[in-house]
């Protein structure tokens, strides 16, 4: 590096073009591509927004989807198919997964992130990054961090406690940064408790680099740099896309502002990203690619496993030999929509609709088609006769044996950029769906749309409801063979449904005003808090049914050593379908001020009727710790815990209960320590009791609630005591007893 | 101040003794003492924990039951009678109101706390501190700030946003120091958003002085210093009691460290305060007290007005002329709970109780006694036959015509130092009720505590129930003349309570834990919770029954000017009772991100029957204002606003909207204000607005989600448009709008 410029050097901090990052001696130019669910390649310049045309790619389920499979393998094939696309095309970095936790239902970009749990959250990112990176493509985790509403993205403060940025916000980054080991990372725009993530020193370096290890580059989001050098020395790399203002730098750097070494580093860690990714550069060209209908294949079997069965009466799968009338209703059967709007807006290759498909796969059923409802059309005036398309629905319903009825949010529902206003199905489909189910035909419901849908009372009239979320190209094919019983479904909530948009935690702090938005609910979102305050949800976290059933059994928990766990399990196959379960493990503690259980491990077993396969799995450390603002650690207390094997965060299944030694971790006595502490401490009360004694013994007649105010005073207030206690006296008690825990951690 | 000597000035900033001020030179000692409710006069040493033995005097209803009655006139006349008791025995300053807000039902000193409305706690501050001072004794409305809880209050800190800080926690301290000019206030021991409120520069000083205009003294909560430099440069003026450094003072001027000049204007405020306050030591010595059953009088009064009848299905009051008998169930009916533990604990000169003074006012009923359960003692072990207890009050319920059942928390339950851990009544105390009223017999439920009690199922049970709070000596009384008709009950709640525990919205955040509480549920306290989210509760906030109906009428709500309103009504008692009315005001706003509404207005008004007035109000720019926490001040947006009257939160009788033309403050534009700002603003419109139509010239088929995204964007981010901008012309641009506005406030 030492051969490079201040202005060569300076130069690598900031893209060359909107879609490529600065070539400088022989560090090469690398090209970044949006693509969390598929490729958008638009070449090198891209247009002013980066948000326009792109070359065709394969348009895999979004997140929302994907992250329903919870199926580690699934993720990591559609990661090497990602990687694949991109090394074709030349693209050395990926713009993805995003990892931000879905806090509120009103979330935008929801559709692009994987869930409300981090556990789930980051053990998605793990797969989705190893899948890119073995095709020697760089991920690109977004968007780091606590970035989760479009609403005023650019300058809101995400004001949090750092007991909650640990252990909700942070966790799915730090899993997928120690595991997978990303050569990139995006910071987000917003600022974290008032700093800009993209010049936020503790987030960049001395969280993510120091503590988690990470030896990548950040790259900011288009956009999110507010202080060029603020950015550098705080530890952002590349400023995407170039604002022009690399002078600034140069600048920075001549007048000692910014030390040369940081851009050494800076320089170091680009080169070492474009070695890294070399292989992604001499990849074969589009022409020659071999892969499109292996990708779609591997798109239809994803969208498969990520539709989740909300309920079924039994009327699915649908018969394949009967021959009576099929009614398929809702414009989104013919016009899908599988996927949302903004950066991540996919070009696809091939559109499959689930009109087509069924009758594809059901050539003896009569199968009628209504759109029901029109599809809103940008600057296009609404559509005159609503009655017209419901009544000419109803006329078909009536005639079928079986009404499927396509629904969900329109794609100007849900787009980075904007937050949605609420999570109800428009009236002109709820009424659609109220007049269809009016009519007696049996009713399946199909539910499309990157974020949850609040079910209506129609849902206890309807007979089946699938959750379809955004199921990319091939989703009317994934649909038809999940409808026809080629495949059960076996996809799993990664986001609760709450009964009403209200009963969600964050709905008095989303998404804020003024600038600033309060993460009030802290620990509590999603299943954490609907668990903990035992309210009724319409369906919870980890929901999901099958066409089979399955059995656990042999539940084995035993802690390993004193702060993690082993558990096995048998999980069988009891239907007669073919099916995935996935069992799920969560951990309660009793301690207070925690949820009452969090997902700490999972795994998805897909097995033959009458099969049975074990489950092991480890739980480590982290299944049990929980974060010590006060000593600014990650505490793991002696006490029982009690693992649960569950298939949703509500249907606990087994559970067991341990006891952990904990990590024997003994804080530091201070004189701020109250009078309890000294004494439950093994070197406070050596040091203390003497004198406690003496003052027990001149108020023999205290009362318990004397006791209790005694107990939680600070040592060092007793100066005030008239008992010959000065602050040197109290000091040198404090160094006594943390002399004796040196002592004992020596010997 | 000139002739002190730094050492003396020094001695100054703490106390000489527990209870008094340091005097030097012509400044004179003061004394002081705990008195919210009562003066707890100790002598001038007190003893080690300042919480023993008092001399006796009058004690009134504490603060829960007090802002029941929404009597200014009444709190105020209580404050001059504690006033003159602290004068006759040379007190110069009463530690009191207390004015912290009760976020949680939990909250161990709650009941020494007037609401979980700031108005409504404003309010009563006012009138306590004017009534104090009138007698020339200094109030000290304590504690500042942000102190909601016992737990681990020495060090805990509460975390909070500056709106929540300046719409919930600071208003009752500020329209006191605002309206009643207190001559010092007492700081908590807690730390706000890590730094303790005793060395809190911005509270002390900038907020408390330089915003309030506060020119008293401010003293520490006994033993809430930490950092005795930094407390006195952050505005402390006298810790108490003393730890006998004052020579770090010293030590800090003489090095540089603090300007003397911090201590001279410490010295000064002291002597201001010693002058203001020399009427008080002067006063008459004790033994010629005339004001002892004056004050018994008006404790008989306050606790008359504070008591709040929750249900009364008619069975009250009970008949002075019908000869049956009355079962008169509960230990406390004849050792009644008038009070709660720790420094408010007053010796109280005469103490009544129910029984008896229900045996004086209904000579010709026959008033049975039983227990029903044994109230825990220090040291004793439980009582061991409490069924023979419940048998006996069974016995004599089922021979009487009705039965009052006196039930209630313990002392042990509530005490300054320890929170509660629930909110139900005892096991015994339930089954004692069950009992009685399954003997059928007309039952009335007496509650006493000072803290809100949840209704078990048997509130639907009872004929009636009375919220009695900790309602001083002459509560038993009090409610003898209530349950006899003497007066008619016309206490109001100043608290809601909700249907249970885990509904209250600070449930899940509270008292925190690892030297943290996150004030999670921010603005919404209280009724601003329960009513945003419509959520049942089981008597709202500002509900309260009288004997007698009332009838509202001749509703006239109009704006004085851009930012304030004017309120008028008449009320009319439309019953046979002598009786009082809190006609409340509510404004609620339909703005984001708000309550949906908010106390700022009431008045009491005691009426004979068929009696009527009028009542006017004026509500200022504060009834409407929000705090913007991006631009660090008070807010009144122009727009609706819509006028309640309400008995009750939940009960509003009429409701006017009127419209506001607000504050018209445009804040400045910046580069970083979106381009969706800069189109609003009457300023920035002229000069983007050609920018701004050439860019959308350019891409005539944006979709509104593009466009959405567009105008959120921040003016600066075009810099990497290419489109001819850099921050420099954009810099050039924002200067240009902000002088458009400095011009057009010129001119």
């Amino acid at each position: 590096m030492q051969s490079l410029s201040i202005e060569q050097k300076s130069s690598l901090t900031s893209g060359a073009t909107t879609w490529t990052s600065q070539g400088v001696g022989d560090i090469e130019s690398m090209h970044m591509s949006d693509g969390p669910h598929g490729l958008r390649y638009q070449g090198s310049d891209g247009d002013s927004l980066g948000l326009g045309a792109s070359v065709a790619s394969t348009c895999f389920p979004t997140a929302a989807g994907l992250a329903s499979t919870w199926d580690r393998d699934m993720v990591r094939r559609v990661g090497v198919a990602l990687g694949e696309e991109a090394s074709e095309l030349h693209v050395s970095m990926l713009l993805g997964p995003g990892l931000n936790i879905k806090r509120s239902p009103l979330g935008g970009r929801n559709f692009e992130y994987a869930s409300e749990d981090p556990f789930l959250a980051g053990s998605y990112g793990i797969a989705f990054v190893e899948g890119v990176q073995s095709q020697g493509v760089s991920a690109v985790p977004k968007h780091f961090a606590v970035n989760n509403q479009e609403t005023d993205r650019f300058r809101v403060s995400a004001e949090l406690d750092e007991r909650t940025l640990r252990e909700i916000y942070l966790p799915a980054f730090e899993m997928t940064v120690r595991q997978a080991r990303p050569w990139a990372l995006m910071c987000s725009y917003n600022k974290v408790n008032g700093v800009y993530a993209s010049q936020n020193e503790r987030l960049l370096t001395t969280i993510l680099r120091h503590e988690w290890g990470f030896d990548g580059v950040v790259v900011s989001d288009w956009g999110a740099v507010s202080d060029r050098v603020a950015a550098v020395k705080a530890g952002l790399d590349i400023e995407m896309p170039p604002s022009n203002t690399d002078g600034k730098i140069v600048d920075a750097v001549k007048s000692g502002e910014c030390d040369e070494s940081v851009l050494d580093t800076v320089a170091d860690r680009i080169s070492l990203l474009a070695r890294r990714t070399r292989q992604a550069r001499s990849g074969s060209p589009r022409a020659a690619r071999q892969s499109i209908s292996e990708h779609d294949d591997l798109a239809r079997k994803a969208a498969q496993e990520s539709v989740v069965m909300l309920k079924n009466t039994g009327i699915l799968p649908l018969s394949t030999s009967d021959s009576s009338s099929i009614a398929v209703i809702g414009e989104f059967a013919r016009t899908p929509r599988y996927q949302g709007g903004g950066s991540s807006h996919v070009t696809a290759l091939h559109v499959r609709n689930l009109l087509d498909e069924l009758r594809q796969a059901l050539p003896n059923r009569e199968i009628t088609f209504a759109p029901g409802y029109a599809v809103p059309r940008q600057g296009g005036s609404e559509v005159p006769d609503a009655q017209r398309l419901v009544d000419e629905a109803v006329r078909q319903a009536k005639d079928a044996s079986v009404a499927l009825v396509s629904l969900g949010y329109f794609e100007s529902d849900e787009s980075e950029g904007s937050d949605r206003s609420g999570i109800s199905l428009s009236d002109p489909q709820t009424k659609l769906l109220e007049a269809v189910i009016a009519t007696g035909t049996p009713t399946v419901v199909i539910l499309s749309g990157g974020g949850v849908i609040q079910l209506g009372d129609w849902a206890d009239q309807v007979d089946s409801i699938l959750e379809g979320w955004l199921l990319g190209q091939a989703g009317g094919a994934a649909l038809a063979d999940i409808l026809t019983g080629v495949v059960s479904p076996s996809g799993h909530l990664n986001e609760t449904i709450p009964r009403r948009l209200e009963d969600n935690p964050s709905y008095l702090h989303f998404p804020g005003s003024h600038g600033e938005v309060v993460y009030g609910e802290g620990l509590y979102v999603g299943y954490r808090y609907y668990d903990t305050m035992n309210l009724p949800v319409a369906f919870p976290f980890g929901f999901g049914l099958s066409y089979s059933t399955f059995s656990y059994g042999d539940i084995e928990v035993e802690s390993v050593d004193a702060t993690s766990a082993r558990v096995s399990l048998t999980v069988t196959n009891t239907g007669s379908h073919h099916a995935a379960a996935v069992p799920q493990i969560y951990v309660r503690s009793n301690q207070d001020d925690r949820p009452v259980h969090e997902l700490k491990g999972f795994e998805r077993v897909e097995l033959d009727p009458g099969e049975g396969t074990s489950v092991a799995l480890k739980l480590d450390e982290r299944a049990f710790a929980t974060w010590d603002a006060s000593q600014q650690r990650w505490r793991t207390y002696a006490g029982d815990y009690t693992i649960e094997i569950g298939t949703s965060s509500r249907d606990i299944v087994h559970s067991k209960t341990i006891t952990l030694r904990g990590d024997g971790y003994v804080p530091p006595l201070t004189v701020m320590s109250t009078i309890g502490e000294w004494m439950a401490s093994p070197y406070g009360v050596r040091v203390l009791k003497p004198l406690v004694d003496r003052i027990r013994a001149s108020a023999p007649d205290s009362s318990p609630e004397m006791a209790a105010m005694f107990a939680q005073m600070p040592l060092i207030k007793l100066v005030s005591w008239g008992i010959g206690l000065d602050e040197t006296k109290i000091e040198a008690m404090t160094s006594a007893a943390n002399r004796l825990k040196e002592e004992d951690a020596k010997g």
